[in-house]
C-alpha cells in the first residue's frame, strides 16, 4: 500500500487496507514480524486491527514487549480479552500487566464468560443515565463522561438500580426540548439479553430487531454491558463457517485455512472421514449379501453408483434447506411433521423425475446398442422403481436427521452431505436389490 | 403473546415477538391476515417490522387500502424500496402513493438500484455538517434537523460539495470544547463504498472495518446515502444461506423454506438433481467397461461404493474449506497453488489412513469369516491402493473446482458436495479397475 495514492483518491482506503492484508498474511511467520515493524504507525494499526483474534495473539507474541505494551492498549476490552485468551499460557499474566488499570479490571471481569455467550461478546463500555434528569442536564452528564472515558453513546441506557428500565437514542435527545425529562423520552421496556446466551442466538435477536446494540443482563437482571451490532456481523460470518464446515463432513476449524497447521487439519478431517469410512463398510456387507444376484446377472452392478448416488444428492439437499432452515430460526423442532409432509411430497415427485430419466437412459442405449440384453426392460424397471423409492428414502431421512440431532441436543448442521450419503447407500443397496429381485427374481435364483 | 406477562417482566420482550410470530407463521395465509388485524398496535408492529420483505409485501396486498397506508409508512425508505419490489405488479404505483412525498421520492431514487447492490442496501437518511462549522453550530443544527426529519445520527458525515471528506461521531463532538471546529474534530479520509458494489462485498468491508454505517458514492464520488450495519447481519445471513443451498448441490431459494411453495421447491432442487443424475450416468458407462472383470472377480463389485464414497467425502471436505475461506477472503484466486500443494498433502495422508483401516478390515474379516477366500491379499491391495489414490484425487479435485469455477466468473459455492462427488466417482472407478487389473489382472484375463 501505497498512502500517496490513497491521499490522492486513486485507491480507497478499503481496498489499500486488503492488498496490505493480502501480501503480509502471504509472509512467513517471522517475514511477517519484520514487514509489520517497518509499517507507519497508521497503516500498521488498520492492519492490526483488521485482523482476526488469533493472528492478533500471534503477532503481539512475537513482538518485544514495550511493542506489545503500544497495540494491545489499542483494544477494545472485548478485543482484548479474546487476544489474552489465544497468547500462549506463559504470556497471558504479562499480557495483563501491559492493559491500563481501569481496562485490566474490565478485562478480568469478561474472562470469567464462554467466548461463545453473549457476556463473552459485550462491551463493558456503555453510556447510562437516569430516569429523573432532564435532557438537558443528561446531556451535560454524557458531555463530561465522553471527556474522559470512551463509550459508545449512539444508545444511551436508562437504569434503575443497575436494571435497564429503557434506552434513548442520540438523536431522541436532540430532537426534545432540552427540559424534557428522561423519563418521557425513553423507550420503554427494553430487549436485553441474559449474559448465557450463545452467540449465534443472539445474532438471531438482532436480526429479528434491526438493533445496534443490546444490554447484556446478569440472572439478577442487572446490566452488565453491551453486545454491539458491528460484532454480530463476525459472530454470523463464523457460526456460517463452522455450520458449512460441519455440513462439508469435518470438525470446524477455528482458524483460517491457509494458517491452519497441517497436521491439525488433517486430524480434524481424518477423524470424520474415518466415521464415515467404517460406516460405509455396511455397504460392503449389505453387497455382499446380494453377492451371488450380482453373479448371476452382472448388469446390476452397473447401475449401484448411480442408484445411492442419487439418494444421497436429494439427502443432502433436504438436509442443506432444514439445517440452514432452524439456522434462520424459520423451522423449529415442533415443525418436524410439516417438513416430513413436504419431503415425502417433493422426494416423491423428484424420484419420479429420475425414474423416468433412468428408464429412458437405458431404453435409448438399449436402441442403440442394445447393451442390455433381452433383460432390458426388467433392468430399466428395477432401475426406475428402486431410483424412486431411493430418492423418497434420501429426501426424507436428509430432512428428518436435522431434527433427531437437535432433539438430542447435538448441533443439526452435522447432519452433514456425507453423513446423509452414507446413511441412505446402505439402504440404497438393499431397495436396489429388493427391486431386482421382483423384477428379475426368476433370473437370480 | 400476553402483554401482561411482558410488563411483569415474565417473558423477555424478544422470546414474546418470536413466540407471537412462530404462531403466526404456522396459519393460513387467511388466518394470518385476520390475526394480525386483530393484535394491538405495538405488537402487529413488531411483528410487522420483524418480517422479511417478501412476507411483508404478501401481508400488504391482503390488507385494506387504507391500513396499508399506516403499515408501509413505519417502513424507512430502503425497506419500503423492498417491499415495494416484492408486490404484485398492478399494485406497484398504488404502494408508492400511499408513501408520504418525501419517502416516496427516496423510494423512487432507490428503486434505480440492483437490490443486491450498495446503493439498494442503502438509507438516503444521514447526517452530514461542513468542515467549517464549529462543534456548537453543528449541534445546534443538527438538533434542529433531528426534530423534523428521521437521521441517522450516531456519525455525521462531513461533505464538500457533496463529496464525503470526513466522519465525526456523536461521542467525537460531546468530547471536544465547543468552539472547536468540526475540520479538527473529524477523522480523515473515510471508507466509503461504491453504490454498485455487490452485497457480499460491502458485508467484508463492514467486517474489516467494525463500523456502523458506510457512506455509498456514485461514480462522481458524491454521498448517495449510507449502508447500515443492522441491514448487514441480514445480508450475512442471506449469502451463507444461498451458499449453503448452492453447496448442498441445489438452486438457492429466495424464500423461508415452509413459506415455499411446493412445485417451485421441487423445480429448484430438480435442475441440479436432475444435471447431476446425467453425469452420474457416466459411472454406469464406466462400470459397463469393467463389466467382465466384474463377472470374474464379483468381489470387486463389494467394494466399488466404499471406494467411491470415500472419494466423494474428501473431495466435500475440501471444497467446503476453500468455499468458506473465499467467501470470506482468506484465500485468493492466486492461492491456488498454495492450496493444491496443501491438498496434495493432506489427500495424501488421509488415503493413506483410509488405505491402512480398509485393509485391516479385509483382514480382519477374512481371518474371521474367510469372506474373500485366497485371493484376500490380492483384494485388500486392490482396495488399500484405490483408496489411496481415490482420496487424493477427491481432495485435490474438491480444492481445485471452486477455483476454476471463479476463474471462469461463476459462483465458487457451486463446487458443490454432489457435484465433487459425481466427479470423483467416474474417476474413483477407473482407479480402482486400474489397481483391480494391477492386483488381480491375471485371474481377470
Amino acid at each position: 500500500m501505497n498512502t500517496h495514492d490513497v491521499a490522492a483518491g486513486r485507491i480507497s482506503v478499503h481496498e489499500a487496507l486488503v492488498s496490505l492484508r493480502d501480501d503480509w498474511r502471504g509472509l512467513s511467520p517471522e517475514a511477517r514480524l519484520t514487514r509489520f515493524r517497518t509499517l507507519g504507525h497508521g497503516e500498521a494499526e488498520s492492519l492490526f486491527l483488521s485482523l482476526g483474534s488469533h493472528e492478533q495473539a500471534d503477532l503481539l507474541s512475537d513482538l518485544p514487549a514495550d511493542e506489545r505494551r503500544l497495540w494491545i492498549r489499542d483494544l477494545d476490552p472485548e478485543d482484548a480479552v479474546d487476544v489474552v485468551q489465544n497468547v500462549p499460557d506463559f504470556l497471558r499474566a504479562e499480557m495483563m500487566e501491559l492493559l491500563d488499570p481501569i481496562t485490566r479490571s474490565e478485562v478480568k471481569g469478561l474472562l470469567a464468560y464462554a467466548e461463545d455467550d453473549a457476556g463473552g461478546l459485550m462491551s463493558p463500555r456503555f453510556s447510562a443515565v437516569r430516569a429523573d434528569m432532564t435532557i438537558e442536564g443528561a446531556l451535560a452528564y454524557l458531555r463530561r463522561r465522553a471527556a474522559q472515558q470512551y463509550e459508545t453513546t449512539y444508545y444511551v441506557y436508562v437504569l434503575d438500580d443497575q436494571h435497564p428500565i429503557g434506552v434513548v437514542s442520540i438523536r431522541n435527545m436532540l430532537s426534545l426540548p432540552s427540559g424534557a425529562m428522561i423519563r418521557d423520552a425513553m423507550h420503554s421496556p427494553i430487549i436485553t439479553v441474559p449474559d448465557t446466551m450463545d452467540q449465534e442466538e443472539v445474532s438471531r435477536v438482532f436480526a429479528d430487531h434491526d438493533l445496534l446494540a443490546i444490554p447484556v443482563v446478569d440472572i439478577e437482571g442487572r446490566m452488565k454491558g453491551i453486545v454491539t451490532v458491528d460484532d454480530i456481523v463476525h459472530v454470523v460470518r463464523e457460526e456460517a463457517t463452522e455450520d458449512a464446515q460441519k455440513f462439508g463432513g469435518m470438525e470446524a476449524l477455528d482458524l483460517p485455512y491457509l494458517d491452519n497447521n497441517l497436521q491439525d487439519m488433517v486430524r480434524k478431517r481424518a477423524g470424520w472421514l474415518s466415521v464415515l469410512f467404517v460406516s460405509e463398510m455396511l455397504t460392503a456387507t449389505a453387497m455382499g449379501v446380494f453377492q451371488d444376484e450380482i453373479q448371476r446377472v452382472v448388469l446390476l452392478a452397473l447401475f449401484i453408483p448411480l442408484i445411492i448416488s442419487s439418494g444421497g444428492n436429494s439427502g443432502s439437499q433436504a438436509s442443506t434447506l432444514v439445517i440452514r432452515a432452524m439456522a434462520l430460526g424459520e423451522v423449529r423442532l415442533i415443525d418436524w411433521w410439516r417438513v416430513a409432509k413436504r419431503e415425502l411430497v417433493a422426494g416423491l415427485m423428484l424420484g419420479l423425475i429420475l425414474g423416468v430419466l433412468g428408464f429412458i437412459r437405458i431404453a435409448a442405449w438399449q436402441a442403440m446398442f442394445s447393451t442390455y440384453g433381452e433383460q432390458w426392460l426388467r433392468v430399466a424397471l428395477t432401475v426406475s422403481c428402486s431410483l424412486v423409492g431411493v430418492v423418497l428414502f434420501g429426501s426424507f431421512a436428509g430432512s428428518m436427521l436435522p431434527f433427531a440431532l437437535k432433539r438430542a441436543g447435538l448441533d443439526p448442521a452435522s447432519a452433514s452431505g456425507p453423513f446423509v450419503a452414507t446413511l441412505v447407500d446402505v439402504t440404497g443397496i438393499v431397495i436396489y436389490f429388493t427391486f431386482a429381485n421382483f423384477w428379475l427374481g426368476a433370473l437370480m435364483h
